[in-house]
């Protein structure tokens, strides 16, 4: 999932979509969330291949197969969610479900919703859900904003005092806003842990091995890069949840747009077919484009901080991906930066260079961390490596 | 907004989207939502007037305007909706913000959240919401499905117990499920009013003035029967309304998909320019040809139902429409039928017909009441129709 950009008020000179950028060095550049534009190039470079085409008398109905557990999802893009699994090998999709969402953000509210909901018509105690920090700042925002009696933000899944007691652990592997690997670490008995997998994609990380969890959720938004279609899915094993978060979604929205659907099963088609044609024609690999041009950036944010006075970066493992057959880094879509001695606000003091991220304290961490996003556009990635080194100078030179 | 379809099962038989309907004696008739494919032949008669094209690269961020209140609104959308009230002259616009919803269904919560969320931290006590019953039968669903601490359900407005404090008022007008005309009933001094106005379109009802209330709700779904593309949107006057709107929608599903609403777009375009062109080619008017159809199947179903000994149906005034210059009938999408003496559960015996409609009892009100689609494909109605004329043939004679 991604962060929502609530704190519009703040970025002034952000640029709208489909905009060709006119950055100034007075601009600020927008990069407090993860809006994956850096993958358009490759979806130009597909021409008219990935075209859809819509006529007025179609995809008019709410429901796209009765029979179906999720009535509202089109088969068409089941079955093309279960190829991408299969040809990315990242997550095992034999005996479950999909159930999708207007992006992964819906659907974890639908999990929260499957797996609180009394049998009974009244609750008892709210359960509590935690992640590890630091954690993605929607999850706090998402279960706090309508106080529900259901469940309840309990924090820090490493300081919860499990007690016995039913309560969900989020997992996001690798983890937003750091980019690490993680497993569950409350391990209670009543616990039911969602796997939050949006950044478990060739072009992050290694694909270690096909995920073989009970409850799963990915987002077309990080994988393809396509955010404005609001398309998430969840692979669930247990049917009873499946059908308690089909209901909440019918309840929140009435299922999740078809045409999103039905471009989804056309960009993710293509995108299978180059990948599985990747002798014939190298440059149509979504996933080797891609992943150089996360290795490009990410190589140019440590030459820039090498030398940095201000800011360190953390490593990260190399592993060996099953998708790629190398040992490959890992290419987070975020910068998590934490300040030197003496910048006690990383955000702060980046926006002071002009540069918008998001804070640690977001994440339930210090606020010598800061996120910054890595997906921008190609000239405002340049611009945000441009204004780190000439604050890195511009301290060693005693300014 | 439309009766969210849960209850799948109890309908074995159901066709699928874009599927022919293949209607046996022994299929149940599944008219318990207001699934609104009757409008289909008007799109395919349009022929290729609709069709959207969409490219790989198109609309992949989460913005589309960064200086908008609603940051995920296409400003062509925006300008299009502006057009459609003008065009049709059921709601003022101007003062207004426009926030989008995946369905107006998104919207109505947005709303519970904006006009509840407190200032501070912590909530006092839930605000009460009524509607007057019958009340779609969604409404109380939507509220209490996360037993929020900000608002809870309190049931019929005209019972409702205001005791100075606040509370929420939903008018829905014309009203699901009977299409009534409704006004605000509790106009206590701390209400606030949701006025829902989903079926306040031309092919329903007369266009009596131009709606110009604080909050407005529309949705496409039950305005060009495009239910598909989970397109809603709100009508504020207030900016820190619109504003928490945007936000529970962004914490919601971070915006309202691209490609549904392009094709909005070009659908509410093409609609205008067969309104405005009317005197050309009168068969491209949209609300003419949908209020036809409409005015037939009401024809036929008072005709079915004329010397009925199982159902009644009531009247309807007949007003003058702005829109169409005449004085004209109300048309309801739904049939909101009362079953005679001897006959205790409407929708039960309606099931013995194979007919699944939804029993008054969801709607707040006793089960002689129940609720059925006119809005189905036109071998379905038909199939409702002859289902009801043997019915009351049955029954008269003897058997």
């Amino acid at each position: 999932m991604v962060g929502a950009p609530l704190n519009k008020t703040s970025l002034p000179s952000a640029n709208g979509t489909r905009t060709t950028t006119t950055l100034s060095s007075n601009s600020v550049l927008a990069l407090n969330t993860g809006d994956p534009t850096v993958f358009e190039p490759f979806w130009q470079k597909m021409g008219d291949k990935c075209d859809v085409l819509i006529r007025g008398s179609d995809l008019m109905s709410y429901y796209s197969d009765k029979n179906n557990v999720c009535w509202f999802l089109e088969p068409e893009l089941g079955d093309a969610i279960k190829r991408l699994h299969g040809v990315v090998g990242n997550a095992v999709t034999d005996d479950r479900h999909i159930v999708l969402g207007t992006g992964s953000t819906q659907l974890f509210q639908a999990l929260l919703y499957a797996l609180t909901a009394p049998a009974a018509s009244e609750p008892d105690e709210p359960v509590s859900v935690v992640s590890s920090a630091p954690y993605y700042s929607l999850y706090p925002e998402m279960i706090e904003i309508l106080h529900s009696g259901l469940y309840k933000w309990a924090g820090d899944a490493y300081t919860f005092n499990e007690d016995g007691g039913p309560y969900i652990e989020v997992v996001n592997s690798p983890n937003n806003p750091d980019g690490t690997h993680r497993e569950a670490v409350v391990n209670g008995d009543k616990g039911k842990v969602i796997y939050d997998f949006a950044y478990y994609w060739p072009q992050y990380t290694a694909i270690t091995s096909a995920a073989d969890h009970d409850i799963m959720l990915f987002t077309l938004s990080k994988c393809t890069g396509h955010a404005g279609s609001r398309i998430g899915w969840a692979l669930v094993k247990d049917k009873d949840i499946a059908e308690k978060m089909t209901d909440y979604i019918a309840i929140s929205s009435i299922g999740v747009s078809k045409e999103s659907q039905v471009r989804a099963v056309k960009v993710i088609g293509v995108l299978c077919d180059g990948c599985e044609n990747d002798g014939l024609v190298e440059s149509e690999n979504f996933f080797e484009f891609s992943r150089n041009l996360m290795a490009k950036r990410w190589q140019k944010l440590r030459e820039a901080l090498k030398h940095s006075e201000c800011f360190t970066l953390s490593k990260h493992p190399r592993q060996h991906c099953l998708f790629t057959g190398e040992f490959t880094k890992t290419l987070p879509a975020f910068a998590w930066l934490k300040s030197k001695e003496g910048i006690e606000d990383c955000n702060e003091f980046l926006r002071g260079l002009k540069i918008a991220g998001r804070g640690g304290k977001a994440f339930g961490v210090d606020p010598i961390f800061a996120r910054v996003s890595m997906l921008s556009r190609e000239d405002e990635f340049n611009q945000f490596i441009e204004r780190l080194v000439v604050a890195t100078k511009g301290i060693s030179n005693g300014h």
